[in-house]
């Protein structure tokens, strides 16, 4: 087994249960199995999701990641007494997720409030070999005394999302000693869930099973002696369906055989076997660090948990949820998140999976498409918030005020449509990395003509030129405006990139060219003044500048709202996020360095990142601007959100795109890794207090192997490769080595940005 | 305020923290509030009902009792510490519910982990004057130090029953200051709840509102010095409406301005209105008891104190819940329970009450006409259970077997017809407790004639005689069963009682009165052999018998279901309860002592006693034959019902039918009260270790105090009442006195039942 680090809950504490369980969580893109403790707290959420099982509980409601039955909870009596680590006293305590295999153990010493000390421990782990699979072992171990142990534990389908219900209870059912099975299906009947799970100890006890008001247990009692260890081994399968193809009940029946399979294995060698399908994912993208602050190491190994942890790259029906599958926070739904955070890695690592979100959302285009037609638009017009379907799942209506008792619309549906762009530049970064040829013909195409079409109409003439009025940037907190400049400049890439492939491809489609082309001329994209900075939309510029040194102190928690509505700090130059650096970091071959340093320097202080996703960019683009000490900064400050003193920053599940951001500051920022411009690019720089950094990469047909230590970078590949180095043209093939005093770098990171504006 | 026994909950145990939320609701038989602490715990169930509030949660799912949204929950932070009992210390512990006014309280001191003394006080009530209000009180003293404390409280809507939730959240608002509102609708659309909530701290705080995920909470921080005490006051109005006669926001300000009123009032004013309230029903129902037993003082104020708050006075439309509004279990719906169990209470101390309850059935005619139409029979067959309309809400399918996957269709909805003759019993009862002529003119004779119907249509033409085919007597353990005594008497009483009332009522109704002679003559009654015992069907006594003692020691669970099936059960001389004592105990006009005597030697043996409504029928009969040691014995069981030791005994609910039973075995057991025949007759003898009893009856125009005391009895009435004394007709008049040594009462009881037989 690799070693990596791991991820330590380092106490047991009320405060931060619901952070670790989703730090912690068991997945593999298809399950995530919140990592909450076997014993049950009162502010302890449980969870179990299926990427892609949505549902919507009522009216009022909007379609959301289905909480599932549980099957974690294990209700355990020491002599009576109901083990809690909030009675009694915890005399050790270890827990730990395990990136190499993603196996959870927790092993805890513990006085009852008797007196008497046990060791109780357990280990969790859903397997990435088989995406049904979650396992899990339980040991209790009488350290002073015999003990009478009561042993609850089965299948809790009383779970629901905050009092939402989405499953009926379709059947529960008991198969011969030790198998439990429950089959539900969704209120709208649309899809069934079948649980089953095998359950044994592995001493003799009493056992009985109980089924009673969506509860079905299997309880274990026995006295074990002082010194011996009872082990419960507990093997989960879990499946879904949303077509009836044969009979629930033989659908019930596969998933036995399926268990049985798996049970005859058994917790170890069904651990091993996940172990090697990790093995395969780091080998393809780990990322290591030779430095002092080791945490650095482990932010990077956590990314790269979650992203696979995240990721259904089983499945191209769905996409990443906000929150992958850790938690219901933004009710599991798919953003720009996807495209602009989290493609960069699977392009570079998975690029199959890479494509398999990009059919998502080729698969969906009948519903963007849909939605544009409904606003009179030609085109896709791709949903702001997306689930299984390529539908519109933004709730129409913000919650409510508490104090005016009214409803705002939520403008995101009806104005974040930079998400249109966004989705077409994620495209032609896939055909950079790639040159999938048959991928651009089929779904590329297509997904560039109908995006593009939507601008082309999207636009309005005003005094001979032609602008896009009335929309939301990325910076949610400067809503309907005209010509923002990220929607405008990504726009007209859209456009030009559509023509572009049009025409590589011989794609005939006769009105489109002279429509795109006169689009490209006339589009006004806002230009840079005097001193390179470009206005964010046309009135940003004129709005009076408040201080903002106490929001920025506590970024992330939108404390200004707390002081002023959202209609005042609309009238204000506060942003959420800046929107011109993350222009800036998309489209740099459009912006000279000046203008990227100007960018950043006028807009940060106006900036107070109370998006996830804004101090990650503005990290990247301070390392290609060669501010290596501010891109460090920042890239800190990103790994700090979900890994961060907070205890209740992940409540609700992690920064899906932080995590991605977490890889790319290093990637994109360090390495100085770039692609938009179709050529792979590095202009590496490495932070002060790191000595090295090894990282895989999958370019087109090569495998290459990068390895930055101070100044010197060997690459390794398998096919030759010609790729930018500090700003000069090489060709790699095989493992070659170079000196960054033979390239002729003034400053940082200068050469590959001025390469990229000559091209 | 009168002095009236307490209920205490001894120590805080997490195992019994269900049984004492059972039965220390705050309860109005409007709402009833679970008593559950302030601060979670994870085996603790909340709940809140409002009676007659029932919704249909999916497919497979009955209607049942709604869970609403919590408001007796509060999140307590003490420097950080989040409040609860399984950590720290409980210094000192007092937890006791007040049956004089229904107030229950808690009085902890609390010493944190940090090791810092807290004094914590909690008080709560449901008005008994308001049906609406529920107030409640939370105080907190550091006692060692100054301390910050953080207290968060609101209304939680993540409520569910057992994972299936009923409600839509259509709104939630905050008013002014203090008052919190939520806005529900039944997922059905048919009812509307709206929750309002006034809270205020007693000592300036910082506090913030929050609603997210169904939880509208207020939050509160201050810092306390030492030894001071700050106070919540939380006043909370509960209201809904099945009719949508004004706008859903007309509705809910309404709301608001009630709840403004009682603010205006406060906690203690509040509460004493609540007391008068209470001192009108024990005026009119405390029976009091000298003994050097105290706990059965206790267990008749806790009787008649639960049968007020699960008794639904202020609305015909609904009926008494099987565990009343304290819990899930039997999901909230209405048994035979009411009238037989019930109903003698209301009928002696709130007659219109009882009229009431007996109107309830009277309005759900409809559905039972509709009942016996789709079986083919005429009259009226009532649904075995019922919710708020008239409709079966029997489950059609039992629980699944979780070994077979097969589900068997539910019995008791099919054959356990005798609740028809039971209501049938109870609105004759009525009439002679009340001689209400508008009632029998109307509803009286409608369920007496609808009924009697249907044991005429219900009858079977066999060799001559009409017998009674397929049925389940109120013993279930044995079904579909032939001739069932208690269930052939019934429908004879009930039709003769028909006929009776339709003549002295002057009913035309031509045809019915020739068809009823005829089933009275017709009708076999199953005759004492010359033991005197009575077979309970035609097959029973040819059945095997076995040794039931292990069985009849766990009475009440069900534990000979784990090693027989209900099949074999059937099949054996095996009983759940008696059905020819029940019969002996409804109709004892029919039946000689000697007969009632033998069939109590003979059946008990036979009765593993695990329905609930079993022992209590016993004493009481018991009773009557004079055995007062074996009746007290009964008696003393049936109150352990809840009362005993089980930590788990009352769970889901408190036994309703169980306790109406605590107070018929002292009247009609003890007191020997009786007049099933129209007769008021009284026949006191009470157990060795009582001297007096004391209590108040209602008998038609009259109000009487009887004080039993030793071998002496004062009777005090207010109008002239004629009754049978030990066998004797008197008249009384104002306040008399008689000793026993004047009547000839050779033995206990034989002269009244004698006096029955000659009726």
């Amino acid at each position: 087994m690799l070693t990596l680090t791991t991820l330590t809950d380092p106490a047991f504490c009320p405060h931060s249960l619901n952070k670790y369980a989703s730090l912690m969580i068991s997945g593999n893109g298809y399950l995530g199995v919140r990592g909450t403790h076997e014993e049950a707290y009162t502010s302890q959420t449980r969870g179990m999701y299926l990427a892609g099982l949505y549902h919507r509980a009522g009216k009022n409601e909007t379609n959301e990641l289905v909480n599932l039955p549980d099957t974690v909870a294990i209700e355990l009596q020491l002599d009576g007494e109901i083990f809690t680590l909030l009675a009694g006293e915890i005399v050790n305590w270890q827990r730990e997720l395990n990136f190499a295999d993603g196996e959870l153990r927790r092993s805890v010493i513990w006085r009852s409030t008797a007196g008497n000390r046990f060791r109780i421990d357990s280990r969790r782990f859903a397997s990435l070999d088989q995406l049904s699979l979650l396992g899990l072992q339980f040991s209790v171990t009488p350290l002073d005394a015999p003990a009478q142990i009561n042993l609850s534990t089965g299948i809790d389908a009383t779970q629901t999302n905050c009092g939402r219900q989405h499953l009926d209870e379709v059947s529960v059912r008991v198969y011969g000693e030790h198998i439990l099975q429950g089959l539900y299906r969704t209120q709208d009947n649309a899809a069934d869930v079948v649980i089953s799970a095998f359950c044994q100890l592995s001493t003799a006890s009493e056992r009985c099973f109980t089924a009673r008001n969506r509860r079905l247990n299997c309880h274990h009692s026995l006295a074990v002696p002082q010194g011996e260890t009872v082990t419960l081994e507990k093997i989960v399968w879990v499946t879904h369906r949303h077509e009836q193809t044969v009979s629930q009940e033989s659908f019930a029946k596969k998933a036995i055989v399926a268990l049985e399979h798996c049970v005859a294995q058994g917790y170890e060698a069904l651990l091993q076997q996940n172990t090697k399908a990790w093995e395969t994912v780091w080998h393809r993208s780990r990322v290591t660090i030779d430095t002092e602050e080791k945490d650095d190491q482990q932010a990077l190994d956590y990314a790269v948990w979650h992203l696979t942890a995240m990721t259904p790259a089983h499945d191209e029906h769905c996409s990443i949820a906000a929150k992958g599958l850790t938690g219901e926070g933004y009710k599991g739904h798919v953003f720009w998140d996807t495209e602009i955070f989290l493609l960069p890695y699977h392009l570079l690592t998975h690029p199959e999976t890479a494509r398999n979100l990009l059919r998502y959302r080729w698969l969906n285009l009948a519903g963007a498409r849909e939605k544009a037609r409904r606003h009179g638009w030609p085109g896709a017009l791709f949903p702001w918030e997306s689930a299984a379907s390529g539908n519109e799942e933004t709730p129409e209506f913000a919650a409510i005020n508490i104090r005016s008792g009214l409803r705002q619309k939520v403008a995101s549906a009806l104005a974040e449509h930079h998400i249109v762009a966004d989705i077409a530049w994620a495209v032609v970064t896939y055909w950079h990395a790639t040159h999938d040829e048959a991928f651009m013909r089929k779904e590329g195409l297509a997904l560039l003509i109908e995006t593009a079409t939507f601008w082309m109409g999207r636009a309005t003439e005003v005094n001979g030129r032609l602008e896009i009025h009335d929309v939301i940037g990325p910076d949610e907190y400067t809503e309907h405006v005209n010509n923002n400049a990220y929607t405008n400049y990504m726009a007209w890439h859209n456009v030009s990139q559509a023509l572009a492939f049009m025409q590589m491809f011989n794609h005939q489609e006769t009105s489109f060219t002279p429509s795109a082309q006169r689009f490209l001329q006339r589009l006004w994209l806002p230009q840079a003044n005097e001193d390179g900075v470009i206005a964010q939309d046309d009135t940003f510029l004129s709005k009076p500048v408040i201080d903002l040194q106490r929001y920025k102190a506590q970024a992330g928690k939108q404390t200004i709202l707390l002081d002023f509505s959202r209609a005042e700090v609309n009238e204000m130059q506060i942003l959420k996020q800046a929107d011109v650096v993350m222009l800036n970091y998309l489209l740099p071959a459009h912006f000279t360095l000046q203008q990227c340093r100007a960018n950043l320097a006028f807009y940060e202080p106006r900036t107070i990142h109370d998006s996830s996703l804004s101090k990650a960019i503005h990290g990247i683009v301070a390392a290609r601007c060669g501010d290596i000490d501010t891109a460090y900064r920042f890239w800190r400050d990103g790994v700090k959100i979900d890994l961060g003193d907070d205890p209740h920053s992940s409540d609700d599940g992690i920064h899906a795109a932080a995590t991605g951001a977490i890889w790319s500051g290093v990637i994109q920022g360090f390495a100085g890794l770039d692609m938009t411009d179709g050529e792979l690019r590095l202009n590496p720089a490495l932070p002060t207090s790191w000595q090295r950094i090894r990282f895989p990469l999958t370019w087109r047909n090569a495998q290459l192997e990068v390895d930055i230590e101070n100044d010197t970078i060997t690459l390794n590949s398998d096919e030759p490769v010609s790729l930018m180095l500090w700003g000069k043209p090489i060709v790699v093939s095989g493992r070659q080595c170079w000196q960054r005093k033979d390239f002729n770098v003034t400053e940082i990171g200068t050469a590959t940005m001025e390469g990229s504006n000559e091209s």
